[in-house]
């Protein structure tokens, strides 16, 4: 095979890139190398907007052949949640076919070290990034996303996440010298002397399970966490959201063999309607990591059952924002309006439980009562989705007919203050797009607490009236730590407060935004500067990421000779 | 209380240390700030031979009262394998007291920062060092190593070890700064911009479940990984070795206390005879961390069981060495008897296998068939061990009535190329010495494999007759990927066959040592600059001390604040 990716052609092209990734990610500044614009891309190779959609549609209704070995069938029904059929068959595998054929390439990728593999890599993320308006559509219809969010969260902000995590991969395996001479003192005797090699050695096969809301933005950490230390990766996406993931093993696979490695190193497990090779999977003895995003009834599955596995898990949890007073209560209002209608509440991220005391917040525009933050809230987000169009791009489509069963089910369970309301798509007749509902609870009352304490994913947000600062303050310390939090919020212009919130969060590991008014969004964390989760509490046990997520992904073998 | 160790003076007295040592887990080079020699002791406030041993002599028959909170009741009942009885007594906790108390202090310790927690480690370390004398003796009357091991591996070696933590611990922590400003930029518009704090933070109380063997080298790892990120550390020892960890506790608690921080941060748990109360603590919610040392059953249970912990463990494997060819035959023997001798055996580094071709070896003093091969190694150890002082100072004692036993069963095993031997101890005549065996094993036959498949911790060694190095490399892949390995040697001359057992090293995750003929042994590692285990096979699922030892031990707390 003619290798036409040469080591030196990546590193000059991509190390540079690497470099700038491995200083963010220390300084933890802005950066990203891939634009959010549409109109960025159309250059340089790149596919623009019309390209882009044409490619997508392209692949409607066809067989998407990745050329792998072992495929024994061809499977596939995705639905848009926008109400097309995509109509894409996928490979199906012979899995005693496949995993042995992953693994054969794995001593050349692991003999090829650790900055070959991260400029591999990069390659990889620059063809994905050149076809960021085609993953646009995909990501689209198959996570319900608007398409400038599927664009951005689906694109440069994933591509942004998988960079990262290649950056920190590369720098945990260079941690330790290729080669040491290792020379000890004996007195007057001749010193003992040892010629020490040191390899990063991968752990096997990784498996990436795949969510159905963000496939490539939770995707992407693992998978080329996995691929930079070495491991083979078998990508087994959710049902209903194949094709960004099925083309990100398209373009691995393609870069891979061009640069002279064993294609089979990337692969795509999908599965026949109702097949759940998940299972199946993550208890293989050649899976020996796994990555997964979804429901904490499973993510706790696989920790309890995939014991020759290290496991990274992103679950359920339940978000809470404490509004205790606010010197930008207009800017509060709009803040919150905006985090809780993106993606329709669809994010692992959305604020779930607003904690508001009863007795009412002091802002910038004089005491408000409960009854006047909520019915302000309501307003709040009524105006923001008052234009459809507007709505639409916000809202994107509800994903699947559970969280609209769940929504609906949600106004029964306390005074509605916004109700939700049905969206035309003008474009997409099919497509299911409802505004959020925000329900007034009292957090003393048990029944209330029933529905508050749980995740209820969707667009549905709880308004909750608490006795205190000191009460939500509680409630936020019991709520992260048996349910878990992905991201926490807080409005304050008490020190006193700020600094209780803040102990909880540290005591209980859960990430802060503190009295955001602006453009920058409690459910939005950006790549390179902030951390996706804590790792430390129940609803994730691996941060976006850190040393600890690539740490444990490779070992290193040491071979030691007298010198 | 009066502080009276400042930030100031522990920066300025161990900064330098610190970046020294983590120059040397750069580098691998080789270092150490902590003498080997008993004489480089008794000066600047250290403890000289005689201090040391009156110390330990005054610390027998008494209580060794820590001042710990919710102790209960008094416990304890070692008897030195030496055969004296230290009737030595140390508080026994209530769990529900002791917990509890433990928490209190740490979010002072966390806000401390990663610098002085590392700071305040090093002085704990410090002062161990100052009494490595009174150590030395408190591990050779537990564990039965002999004086000079028990004094080196017990001491200096123990506390590189722990400095190689506190310093991978440090690193890991800095490697996001405190602070950071970031700022988006939005077009024409103003950019985004949020100032961000980073928080290393604990993940709660940290169990350290110490080993028979070797309680501070196995130990100090775990507890000053824990410690220097923040945690506080429970130390359960062997009931049969609780002295060295009691007074390792002592120190942590006095340096603690000094440092202005609360001494319960660090605290001992002793049990009653028979109490287990690691599987009570191991899965306390309080507990989220635990590092152990032991048997294979216990450590799998504890990665099965204490789910809500992070759990690192060093099990039990069985140790090969391949005997192909050597360049240096004389070297050879000599550096595999000893290997075999030091500690009689009872390092989970032993070599027990040795797998040597049926048809014999190529060396510099021509063919040896497999027989000679074997019966010159017996006389190797024959010759090491024959003078009952130097077989002393070697072998130390047998650890327990276990390991007797299971030397005793191995002459039935096989045909006995080597008996083992009684060696008196004119110092300790209740010392039960003895030297090592080796069995001839078939390797090809059933009732053999089950022999040297298993292992068998102790003075027992297995010449097991393989077909050819092709089939010695099979045999060799095969133990370590079902009964793992802390270590692997092999003689060759042959770059074939060198080749072959590397690529098994590397695809199974095994530590090699080729061709060792001097004054290196295959069971001994460096701190800085050798990884003990390899976290990547059944011997244990973590190497001292490497990123992931660290890594997932603490997690990071970010709150971000519109600039």
């Amino acid at each position: 095979m003619a290798v036409e990716l040469t080591a030196h052609h990546l590193i000059a092209q991509h190390r540079p890139t690497l470099d700038r990734a491995l200083e963010a990610i220390r300084t933890r500044a802005y950066w990203s190398p891939h634009p959010e614009h549409p109109k960025a891309y159309g250059e340089d190779g790149s596919l623009d907007a019309a390209a882009g959609k044409a490619a997508f549609d392209a692949l409607l209704g066809g067989r998407l052949d990745l050329g792998q070995p072992g495929t024994d069938d061809w499977t596939g029904g995705e639905v848009s949640p926008y109400g097309i059929e995509l109509g894409i068959t996928y490979p199906h595998a012979d899995l005693d076919v496949l995993l042995p054929a992953m693994r054969a390439g794995q001593g050349a990728w692991r003999d090829a070290g650790a900055e070959m593999r991260a400029v591999v890599c990069l390659e990889i993320l620059k063809r994905i990034n050149d076809r960021t308006h085609e993953f646009a559509h995909a990501v689209m219809h198959t996570s319900g996303q608007a398409f400038m969010m599927a664009f951005q969260a689906g694109g440069p902000h994933a591509q942004d996440r998988g960079l990262e995590a290649v950056a920190y991969a590369y720098v945990e395996q260079v941690r330790t010298p290729d080669t040491a001479e290792w020379t000890k003192p004996q007195g007057k005797r001749d010193p003992l002397t040892l010629t020490k090699t040191f390899k990063p050695v991968p752990r096997g096969v990784a498996l990436v399970i795949g969510c159905n809301t963000f496939p490539t933005w939770n995707g992407y950490p693992g998978l080329f966490a996995s691929l930079a230390t070495g491991n083979a990766v078998l990508v087994k996406p959710h049902p209903r959201a194949v094709l960004p993931l099925a083309l990100t093993v398209q373009v691995a696979r393609q870069v891979l063999a061009e640069a002279g490695f064993d294609p089979n190193l990337v692969a795509l497990a999908a599965e026949r309607p109702g097949e759940g090779i998940a299972k199946t999977l993550a208890v293989r003895p050649e899976i020996r990591i796994i990555d997964y995003t979804g429901s904490t009834a499973f993510g706790d599955w696989l920790e309890t059952h995939a014991r020759q596995a290290q496991v990274y898990t992103e679950k359920a949890g339940v978000n809470t924002v404490v509004v205790e007073s606010t010197g930008n209560y207009k800017g509060m209002l709009s803040n919150l309006a905006f985090s809780l209608s993106l993606y329709s509440g669809q994010m692992c991220t959305t604020p779930q439980n607003l904690l508001i005391p009863r007795d009412g917040i002091a802002t910038d525009e004089g005491p408000k009562s409960y009854d006047e933050v909520v019915a302000d809230l309501a307003r709040s987000v009524g105006g923001l989705l008052g234009d459809d169009a507007r709505a639409n791009a916000l809202l994107g489509a509800i994903v699947n007919p559970d969280v609209k069963a769940r929504l609906e089910a949600a106004a029964g369970l306390g005074e509605v203050a916004l109700a939700s309301r049905e969206v035309a798509n003008p474009d997409f007749p099919g497509a299911v797009v409802r505004t959020p509902v925000i329900v007034k609870l009292d957090g003393a009352k048990p029944d209330a607490e029933a529905a508050y304490m749980s995740e209820c994913f969707g667009p549905v947000a709880f308004a909750v009236a608490v006795d205190s600062a000191q009460d939500a303050v509680e409630l936020l310390r019991r709520t992260i730590r048996d349910k878990g939090a992905m991201t926490v919020g807080a409005y304050t212009t008490s020190e006193e407060v700020e600094r209780a919130v803040e102990e909880v969060c540290l005591e209980e590991c859960a990430q802060l935004s503190l009295n955001l008014t602006g453009g920058v969004y409690v459910n939005q964390t950006a790549a390179f500067s902030d951390f996706h989760g804590s790792g430390g509490n129940p609803a994730a046990n691996a941060a976006l990421s850190d040393g600890a997520f690539v740490a444990n992904r490779f070992r290193v073998v040491e071979v030691r000779r007298e010198a």
